[in-house]
């Protein structure tokens, strides 16, 4: 596809899926590591470079061979790369500043506060002394995070400085490392996001996922992260921007903290094909590896190319790492093979305990149902859920924070006939939220929610009313959703008022109006429309139709047999 | 992840596709074909055979390095194959006298129509006489199609007789070959299934595809094919018992034609990966490569492992081939890759005319999102659709055969008022249907429309009735999806009696009413229930409802500066 050649600094699995990606594009890639690296393992070519990959005549070596250099790590020689650069005018990406940048944490702190991007607050340690950590501790109180500024990944590197009495013991883990002290950061989620650069500069994110981290190792992906689509988006501008304060182009690893108040602050960021981008070989039709061969050569990047593959696409990553038993792992790919939606990759490496030996993707219509397949595959659930795809199309209730339906009413003396319906949202496990909205007492709120709506995920709307009965006709005229609106029977009038003001709207402004007092209609209506496009709800209504059904006939047959008289 | 090492008769795009998948779990593969063919290119291994996949000595050598074989290609030595296994017990797959028995498409033929498969009506010819050929046509009548026992592949090997007078060039355009003659079939579609075979036996099949060729060469394939759900089933069913009648496993490509009276027919069978199984490697979790290594080491294949990774994953997977200018063909590969959801898979091979260079998978939320990125790289639309996928969540009117919503009415004194709605639905471009349904004069096929519904792809029901106006609540009791009831207004009670009737349906089934002669309002409601799914829909929603808004304000603005007088 292009003529340039790509030479990678480094042949282990990030280099391997860099080279998978440019051989379906014709590109050709040269490696430089040990022989016979995961990378070198799936690149026939004769020309690669045995070595180190912070070896400057190993590079030097590369270099010749190759038009760009790019590497799988940033734990290279900058200033051997800059050189190289400056002398020979190859193009190298990530830039070698920006490596060098990035390979020193408290450096990497420094240019994020710099440019204002939010990041956890930081000191440099000068000096390795007792004195000077009992200062961070004033500063910053305890915990407080010790870090090493450079050489450090996986949770190496770091200490956690509990109290004053835990110095001494952390000077001794990580005397002779160059050091830097972080404010202990109390964050509820771990999330992340790939964004990908081109040469012109524009950025592009992938969706942000959540990480869950084991022994300081990432343990598990979500994509999409389970989070607000406010948070999401946040993240996702927050990691751009981080990205945008580089030069040079190349895919970057974006590790950011959720707070509990909302706030994002960046953990770190890899100038790099990152672990927590592995989902993206399956959830996204232009994976993390090919979103960086592009950058790097200057193919096209076009909008959304890092968008998920379908709107209801859901994935979980998980980390293979060695077990203590040689080749225990392999059980848990052995339960992916026999979990459908799930997919093994393995890097070609000696198995070895803590070592990330492979990954595995699960992808499917929604989250539960990829957990489901994940509960499989590490062990905890004893059934392959073979068929739970074309069971549930959607989140399932409980597992989902996020209401699909809204109840809401004029009043709270609607709500004895209101609850009726919300229970039967309750047994049909329907997400569903239950609130009062008045037109007429709290109309900013009515507008509020009714706008807000469709945004925070809810799929229809069950507006309860009596009397005037204006709650359902102007949430209609508000909000895209379906509303459903419940007449309920006021002390006059037997309701047909609320009926009829609920009923006859004017043309252009529809509510699907159901029986006076029957919020139970308005419930099922409700489940009707969310089985109109997800099959497990629409089953669950089959099977309640047949249930009434059978129900029916059963009560037929007793009056049968019985006779009228005696039932 | 398995010990077992597979060696490749063949190591063209195919083979090198299986090779990839491999990798991913660490499958060792040994590949014979010529030097640096593109299967070689992506496995480092000093172990390849170089040689013909056709020569004995070569297929030899490769067996003492393998625990199994497979092919890449049917046209190989099956003959050899079956001695090399008679000797040395090497496991290959598929089965030596299957390669055989597909390798004569007639032999083939014959073998569907023993084990009671539908397939194209074919003679033998015994020998090619123009006599013999003439016989062919008073048993088949003309045209009828005259084709190679053997080695035809891409049209080539077979000829349409079009009448007598073609038999001479046809005798001289196929001379040397094997002949047999097959009846004229006139398809209305080509559908494909890939099916892979457990050694246990048991089958599986991805979803049914649609292919479209052009000079006998595959260009195109619709995944999922664009036919009634039945028609795939059929499809799927009649791909699996072909496949069953075959000992042996592996991965299977069906191709099937589809006639107008809704009969399938196989039209030829290939025993390896397909090129219409190449979007699996996008579409699916699972792809049809890996599958087949699956399949031939061993390992397992779940329930369901190859369904489309999604329930809303739709693609279209393009045939690269080689233009008359050298890499002419990498223009679309460029516009491919400005194309968002579009993938492009190069195969390391030296340019030709019309020669499988690679493939383009696009993958997205609906069939009509993928046509539209396909238009772009075909150059036959300027627009790049980047951001399509978030606009059109679903098939749009127009290109879909398949209504969304049902209008039905009792009487055809109902349409003045059903067909303001239906107007609605056509501005807003949703594909609906429009029809008679009486509950009191045709209650069977009442039951029928509502039942058949959710199947046809429905998903709301618009209903107007007037009088006693049965018509909506018995729908709806036949039917889990929603519906929507439109009273309407008959000659005495002005429309009360309807919307009575409609509105008080008993607990357990909702009808959604709207006002007395509000089609457009049940219409409009209609939209909104499908924009509560297909962001397509909530935002032409939105658009409408801003546009409502403006010319009430217009309205004002005028009425303000002109005086209510003069308005």
């Amino acid at each position: 596809m292009d003529s340039k050649t790509v030479g990678i600094l480094g042949g282990g699995q990030l280099g391997r899926m860099i080279v998978e990606a440019a051989h379906r594009l014709n590109i050709k890639t040269i490696i430089l590591d040990g022989e016979n690296s995961p990378a070198k393992q799936i690149n026939a070519l004769d020309e690669h470079v045995n070595g180190s990959f912070t070896d400057p005549v190993a590079i030097a070596e590369l270099a010749k061979k190759c038009d760009v250099l790019t590497v799988e790590i940033e734990h290279v020689d900058a200033d051997a790369l800059q050189a190289l650069s400056d002398k020979t005018g190859i193009e190298i990406y990530p830039l070698p500043q920006t490596i060098k940048l990035i390979q020193d944490k408290y450096l990497q702190k420094e240019h994020f506060q710099e440019h204002g991007i939010a990041t956890t607050e930081s000191v440099a340690v000068t000096e390795n002394t007792e004195e000077n950590l009992i200062d961070v501790g004033v500063k910053f109180g305890y915990p407080y995070m010790l870090k090493s500024r450079t050489l450090a990944y996986d949770g190496r590197g770091n200490f956690v400085v509990k109290d004053e009495s835990y110095i001494k013991e952390a000077l001794e883990v990580l005397s002779n490392r160059p050091l830097y002290a972080e404010k202990w950061c109390p964050f509820t989620k771990e999330l992340a996001v790939m964004v990908v650069r081109s040469i012109e500069g524009e950025v592009f994110s992938y969706p942000t996922v959540e990480t869950i981290h084991t022994n300081n190792i990432c343990h598990l992906v979500y994509a999409p992260a389970r989070v607000t689509d406010t948070e999401a988006e946040k993240a996702s501008i927050l990691a751009k921007n981080a990205v945008k304060s580089f030069p040079g182009c190349g895919i970057f690893g974006v590790e950011m903290f959720l707070l509990a108040n909302g706030e994002l602050l960046i953990n770190e960021i890899a100038p790099r094909p990152h672990n927590s981008g592995h989902y993206t070989i399956d959830a996204c039709v232009t994976s993390q590896f090919e979103a960086h061969v592009r950058a790097v050569v200057g193919l096209p990047m076009p909008k959304n190319f890092t968008s998920l593959t379908t709107s209801n696409t859901n994935a979980i990553m998980y980390n293979v790492l060695g077990t203590q038993e040689p080749d225990g792992e392999l059980e848990f790919c052995k339960r992916a093979l026999e979990t459908p939606h799930a997919s093994v990759y393995l890097y070609g490496k000696t198995t070895r305990k803590d070592r990330k030996m492979g990954h595995i993707n699960i992808v499917s219509s929604s989250m539960h149902d990829c957990q489901l397949r994940l509960n499989y595959i590490l062990g905890e659930s004893a059934e392959v859920p073979s068929t739970a795809e074309q069971k549930s199309g959607s989140e399932l209730a409980g597992t989902s924070p996020k209401p699909l339906i809204g109840i809401i009413m004029g009043s709270d003396s609607d709500l004895p006939v209101m609850s009726v319906g919300a229970n039967i949202l309750k047994k049909f496990g329907v997400p569903f939220e239950v609130t009062i909205v008045s037109a007429h007492r709290t109309p900013h709120r009515m507008s509020k929610y009714a706008i807000e709506a469709p945004k925070r995920g809810l799929k229809c709307i069950i507006a309860g009313a009596g009397g005037a009965a204006h709650l359902p006709g102007m949430v209609a005229a508000m909000t895209p959703l379906p509303v459903i609106g419940v007449p309920v029977k006021g002390s006059v009038l037997d309701g047909v008022d609320s009926l009829h003001s609920i009923v006859q709207m004017p043309r252009g402004i529809p509510v699907a109006t159901v029986a006076i007092n029957n919020s139970t209609n308005a419930a099922l209506l409700a489940v009707r429309i969310l089985g109109a496009y997800e099959p497990k709800w629409m089953e669950e209504m089959n099977n309640y139709m047949s249930n009434m059904e059978q129900e029916v006939l059963t009560k037929a047959e007793k009056l049968e047999t019985v006779g009228y008289e005696a039932y």
